[in-house]
């Protein structure tokens, strides 16, 4: 498209460019709106800068009369012969805060807008957030104020802009996008932001005809509901996997059916050596078979009413394999079945004490649903949670995702009382519009780990749209403006959620590490608690004079388990504060041992212990094990799930 | 100082300015640069814009008598009165990239060059570094290249500026600053590029007739050379430090002498009830009697020829009583005496296995020589190297450093050959000069960390200068232009030196944590090493046919120990290789311990293990520390030293 067809094509959608006019090329026009811009707008010329076919500036009707002559001249030079397809075009020169526009198609969310920071550093600047084509006004708002140019808004510089025209600018973008679905991508640099409005002096815009086809939502029956369960491969064998998770379902409050071809007995309880020999239906069946006997089975089951397929098995995708998951897909779709997996780790259900994976038998019940994209970080996730006493409502790997993604479990999850929080550990999703779809409606707070962040680094090809939209990037912003926490490590999917962390104390026995703890609070945005003058006079009662009278409540190197307990004693009865972190360092004089028994007694999620050494302080680092205390041994990795 | 007259200064150190003429009220000059802006030199309007006194674009004569007309009507419209002081001056409009320049004068280095992106959105951008006065070119150019900013002398947008003209810009600014000397703060903003140079559009100057004394550098006798010590207040009470003390220092090999007032015996050896009851000279005392004795001890110590005193004892500076430690001090300067402390830990000299700390008596001789302000840092990352066989040339503490401070120790440091490289943990330094020099000076790689980082949120008061110099970024900026290697925690000061990890792999029995670990060490600018054909050759051999072909080297969920083996020998033949991760998360057929075991073997500090779990993989860490194997629990703490 030639220039002042987008422009006209803007203005249709109440975008606003300056004001121009398009001429013939013997034309001179007579312009109310010096100084303007005069272009040749020409096919046969791409790149008007390097052929001198843009001059700036142009003061009158003299000084255009010159520029048009010398656009010419430097048109022929090169070669150009222009014709009666060719005009010129003179735009207004408008002057203000350079901003930025631009339409991505990304390969997970499809069509995005980009807004920051514009101008010839745009690369450079790198001031950028993301919108959906579909967002509202809020999810706008939070976008918008996630950059650095956003202060423009609050004030700066003793002037202060008004947000509502960006608001209303990106809406007519979302509804221009929507309207013209050709679009693939556009780039709009600079936006110019002055005191009459925000103009669109530069546009460019690609085309495209392929169309994506949308996919819908389903409705489904849930996934949580399970009196009768099977374990499709059971075994008495202890290196196989039907044994562990034979043993790990022990304890679940419904009835467990146990299969396995060679028949026999486990732990007192029938193998059966066909699913047909069960007469009961089934709500939920766990498969470990090798993968050729997967299908077969999957038949059988659907005789037994079978509302869940969990299926653990590996082979197949990841393997190249695809054939046989579309099979069993199609047989799922069919007769309404849900599939987890296959190549995953199985589930777990807190309240009915279901335990079907073959990670640590040792998971406790809680309030914290965790979704993942990888058994081996479930695996260890479950295995650190062991340590220090968090409870899970739920618990899901997901495998290949040949069918529920995470859409559909959150979606299921919103009416499981029990669930108080969702943690997401995501390589990839599978139906993003679904996915949205189910975050927007939840009802509980979403933690989310995405892997992939150095593929900020890969660079698209077409605009500069395409360069600034690092896929994590993209994800992160669209995420935060849906309002998801997105945490930057693994753990903090499980430490995070559920621990509330606005006001933080700091109490240590050493001044050093407690002012490296207090920089990296202050860095991840949290608040360290102001102590009172109450709670100056209660810890003065206790402690002795030369403590440090503030927040981080330093109580001098030569503290014992007494001193730490009277100061405890005293923090933990102010409600205002969430959390105390406790930093102990091996003076030669620290009862490390006592101390960490004292914690450990509180029995509270509000103390966290940070023990910074090495031989001197693993004894106490037991303590803290057998008594469910989460502990930290690094000042960095304490600051985890802030 | 009026603009002009700022202009003619400049121009006198060759700092180009554009093309100005200035010109009494009445007159109009005839300019052979248009477009000028105009403004009014007055010092009755200091806020020109405000006054209307500034006016831009200004094309010909015509324009030009309107606006000397205009500006004058807005400042009588103001109440401003103007008479033959006042001037006007008319200056070239240069338009380029907008640069800033700056001049701070900050507590710890005194005057300092600010450069960066200049502009009206300099305080949004803060892409500034810092620059020494006495900066080299070397210094000069490292610091341009950490702005962003600096992109534009690497080519950018198919253009590439020339860096020497930004060189030797700033070493003009040097040379004006050092022959002005009551120039306190400069801002010059924009300081506009083009083809035609380099232009300091806009100048603010502050000045200031104080004066700073300059400390001069001191020839000092080595702290290093240990014969015969004393340990003054050395006790057979197990719950003092005295004790402790005599205890660490008994594998010393030269002679060590024990006052204790009460005299009797520790272990056999003699306890002097007093000083002078010693008959051989003394190099070093530890003093660690209450604070009301000390400088007594230390006025008999000089009749032993002392030549360093470490006063363990604490009661000084840090609870108010400044009047001891200068006596302390003056005495010493009169006896040419090192003095360490007061309140600090104590000293560790590898060589002589001379441990005269109270921290953990298991200290490892090495080649790292650590220097903390922070005792409790100190023992707590002594204890840390206990646990990873991580040895030490030298470890000071330095308590309230009332002599010795960061910079005679490091100069002192130069000449002992045991010493490869130098840790510093900094809250504060005393002598700036000579820490420069020092650094300057030494041979050694120089790691450290800085504390108050949360400082840069901070702001002073007068300029834009001001604003942008957050403390802690302009010490890291300086010290990383004199090429000392800035951490971002405090483990790294002892994982990092004497470790080399520029090509890193990562062997996994799991796909999630691979990724993001590999993310984590791209983010840390590290590189993945890429396996040759060879490399996955051999691999081939001994690996199942689904391992990833790829670093990081995937063997899959399944694998136990004779897998790692088979991938451990083949990685380590391989000397590209620096560093390897070997990740593990505890699947149900892992046999977790024998894998520790196994790492353990190798004894490699090639290797570093990963092991994310919580209770199944307790056995496996202790199985580290027995062997004392550097491990990690967690991704994130496992970068920290990249």
């Amino acid at each position: 498209m030639l220039e002042f067809e987008i422009y006209d094509l803007l203005k249709s959608y109440n975008l606003n460019t300056p004001r121009y006019i398009s001429f013939e090329l013997d034309e001179v026009p007579s312009i109310d709106f010096y100084p303007v811009a005069l272009k040749l707008s020409s096919s046969k010329v791409v790149h008007k800068s390097e052929y001198g076919a843009v001059q700036v500036n142009i003061q009158n009707k003299d000084d255009l009369i010159r520029n048009i002559e010398l656009i010419k001249l430097n048109v022929a030079s090169k070669g150009v012969k222009l014709d009666t397809c060719d005009k010129f075009l003179a735009t207004e020169m408008v002057k203000g805060i350079e901003l930025f526009a631009g339409i991505i198609d990304d390969e997970i969310f499809g069509k995005v807008i980009l807004f920051g920071r514009g101008g010839v550093m745009l690369e450079l600047d790198r001031d950028v957030c993301y919108i959906r084509l579909e967002a509202d006004e809020n999810e706008i708002i939070n976008s918008i104020n996630s950059t650095k140019i956003s202060k423009i808004f609050r004030g700066f510089r003793g002037k202060k802009y008004d947000i509502n025209l960006i608001i209303a600018f990106i809406k007519n973008i979302q509804n221009f996008i929507q309207k013209n679905e050709t679009i693939k991508e556009c780039d709009f640099n600079p936006v110019v932001l002055n005191d009459d409005g925000l103009f669109i002096v530069d546009a460019r815009i690609k085309k495209d005809d392929t169309q994506k086809s949308i996919i819908e939502n389903q409705n489904r029956h849930s996934f949580f509901a399970n009196s009768n369960v099977a374990i499709i491969g059971a075994s008495t064998n202890p290196s196989k996997v039907g044994f562990a998770l034979a043993k790990n379902m022990s304890g679940f409050s419904g009835n467990v059916f146990l299969v396995n071809s060679s028949g026999g007995k486990f732990e007192g309880q029938i193998l059966y050596k066909d699913i047909d020999e069960i007469s009961d239906d089934i709500d939920t069946a766990f498969i470990t078979i090798p993968q050729k006997y997967v299908l077969e089975s999957i038949e059988k089951l659907i005789s037994k009413s079978i509302k869940n397929i969990v299926i653990i098995s590996a082979g197949f995708k990841e393997v190249g394999d695809f054939e046989s998951e579309d099979k069993i897909l199609n047989l799922a779709k069919k007769h309404n079945i849900n599939i987890i997996g296959p190549n995953c780790l199985g589930y777990y259900e807190g309240s009915k004490n279901l335990n079907g994976t073959f990670a640590t038998k040792d998971v406790k019940n809680g309030g914290l649903a965790l979704l993942a994209g990888s058994g081996a970080v479930l695996s260890s996730l479950m295995d650190k949670a062991s340590l220090c006493d968090i409870g899970f409502s739920h618990i899901v790997s997901l495998g290949n995702m040949i069918d529920l993604s995470y859409g559909e479990l959150i979606t299921m999850l919103e009416n499981e009382n029990e669930c108080k929080a969702i943690s997401l550990y995501i390589e990839g999703i599978k139906n993003p519009t679904l996915f949205i779809e189910a975050i927007k409606k939840s009802s509980k707070p979403i933690y989310l780990y995405k892997t992939g962040q150095s593929e900020a680094g890969k660079k698209a090809a077409f605009s500069h749209t395409g360069n600034l939209a690092g896929n994590y990037e993209l994800f992160c912003g669209i995420m935060k403006s849906l309002g998801v926490n997105m945490v930057d490590n693994i753990e903090a999917l499980i430490y995070k959620p559920l621990r509330k962390a606005d006001n933080i104390a700091i109490l240590t026995n050493a001044g050093g590490p407690a002012t490296v703890l207090a920089d990296l609070i202050v860095k991840k945005g949290k608040t360290l608690y102001e102590l009172s003058n109450d709670d100056i006079k209660a810890l003065d009662e206790v402690l002795p004079f030369n403590w440090s009278k503030n927040n981080p409540v330093d109580i001098i190197g030569d503290a014992t388990s007494a001193r730490y307990e009277s100061a405890l004693n005293v923090m933990m009865q102010n409600d205002k504060i969430d959390l105390i972190y406790v930093i102990l360092t091996p003076q030669y004089m620290t009862d490390i041992k006592e101390i960490a028994i004292l914690i450990s007694q509180f029995k509270s999620s509000k103390i966290v212990p940070i023990f910074l050494g090495g031989g001197l302080i693993q004894d106490a680092l037991k303590v803290f094990r057998v008594n469910k205390t989460l502990y930290f041994t690094s000042l960095d990795e304490s600051v985890c799930f802030l």
